[in-house]
């Protein structure tokens, strides 16, 4: 698939909005197009990081380790949890999932937004630990809509096809654990779409810390 | 309050966003711009409604009835109060300011998003009723900045910009009540902020209406 083009509309960062990068935790059911928006996401937000699941699964076709996932064995996987490495990590369809806290500990550190694509158990698990971030849930823009994609991948076999539907429709009913809903109905407008949450989240009031020194002052002060 | 008509002819958002319109409640210290910001997000968004406010002071060189204000009596702005016929009134330096319910009705009736921008008295009375709205606060740079602006717009005198940026420490301190904070460094920007802000508030998932029957009827079962 084509990069999408450059878009001059990217939203740009000010001195304005708060410096601390967010973490940015980010779900949609198999076949809603999350890759596709999150290459759009690449292009609009050059300084954007993604933190990159490992996982047991075997590799897609045209999927590259240490890009898409950290392709990793069991064994390497179960040493990892044993060692307390993992933010969280989940088991599905006998494969492992999982995030590392190194990579959500680095762009922290360094002031850098982080898009954490986790599935919707990881997710309940950061929301159940109450971890600081912002989530978004990318929605197909119906469930005919999404067996129709999953069909047109022609990836799996049908009966794998059912599993993934009766899975996303379980998911789509965690959408109230996540603060903001995208339909993807357009992958370059989804993308679109949460540029524009990211870019408000550094202006949320809880978050927001003055440039100058005189208005935090203000702020401090009890008086 | 009636239950708003249903109208086929308000404006469509794209399909993926909530299309019920918001009200975003903006203010900001004298001096700090908001004028300016206001403008850029005319030529930003055409769709978004300016809610203008009634006044009993004066207008200053330039502003335009119906435009910047509703410049009206204090007789006539008395028998408002007296009728019920605003959402929310204040007194300021002898003046009083005001928003009527019509506007603000007119632009949820028809799905428009709508801007009132009032001053802190106003939105801290909007807060205490619970109104559903979104509200933005937008800031100088610095305290320094924000009396030089003053200055520079030279229109009052030093006594009348003293008074001024007492309120405008008084309400900065409110910042607190707001949703977000947008510093006003380059207007051109802040607009592009609060544009995002409003995007963004568009996907919440407490605002969230799938569009499809399929995925509405998931998020509504209980099972």
């Amino acid at each position: 698939m084509n990069p999408p083009p450059e878009d001059k509309s990217a939203p740009q960062r000010t001195q304005a909005a708060s410096t601390a990068g967010i973490p940015f935790v980010f779900s949609a059911p198999s076949g809603t197009g999350k890759t596709t928006v999150c290459q759009h996401l690449r292009s609009l937000l050059p300084n954007l990081r993604f933190s990159i699941s490992h996982t047991t699964r075997p590799p897609r076709p045209g999927e590259v380790d240490g890009r898409d996932y950290f392709f990793v064995t069991r064994e390497a996987f179960e040493k990892n949890i044993a060692d307390g490495e993992l933010l969280e990590w989940a088991r599905v369809f006998d494969n492992y999932y999982g995030t590392t806290r190194a990579t959500v500990d680095a762009a922290t550190r360094e002031g850098a937004d982080l898009l954490i694509e986790i599935d919707v158990q990881g997710a309940k698990t950061l929301r159940g630990m109450e971890f600081p971030a912002v989530f978004i849930f990318l929605l197909p823009p119906s469930l005919d809509e999404l067996a129709s994609r999953l069909r047109r991948r022609g990836t799996d076999a049908e009966d794998k096809i059912e599993m993934r539907l009766a899975t996303g429709r379980e998911e789509i009913r965690a959408l109230p654990l996540y603060d903001y809903a995208v339909v993807n109905v357009d992958p370059a407008q989804a993308a679109r779409d949460i540029a524009a949450i990211m870019q408000a989240e550094h202006h949320r009031t809880g978050r927001f810390s003055a440039p100058a020194e005189d208005i935090r002052g203000l702020l401090t002060s009890d008086d």
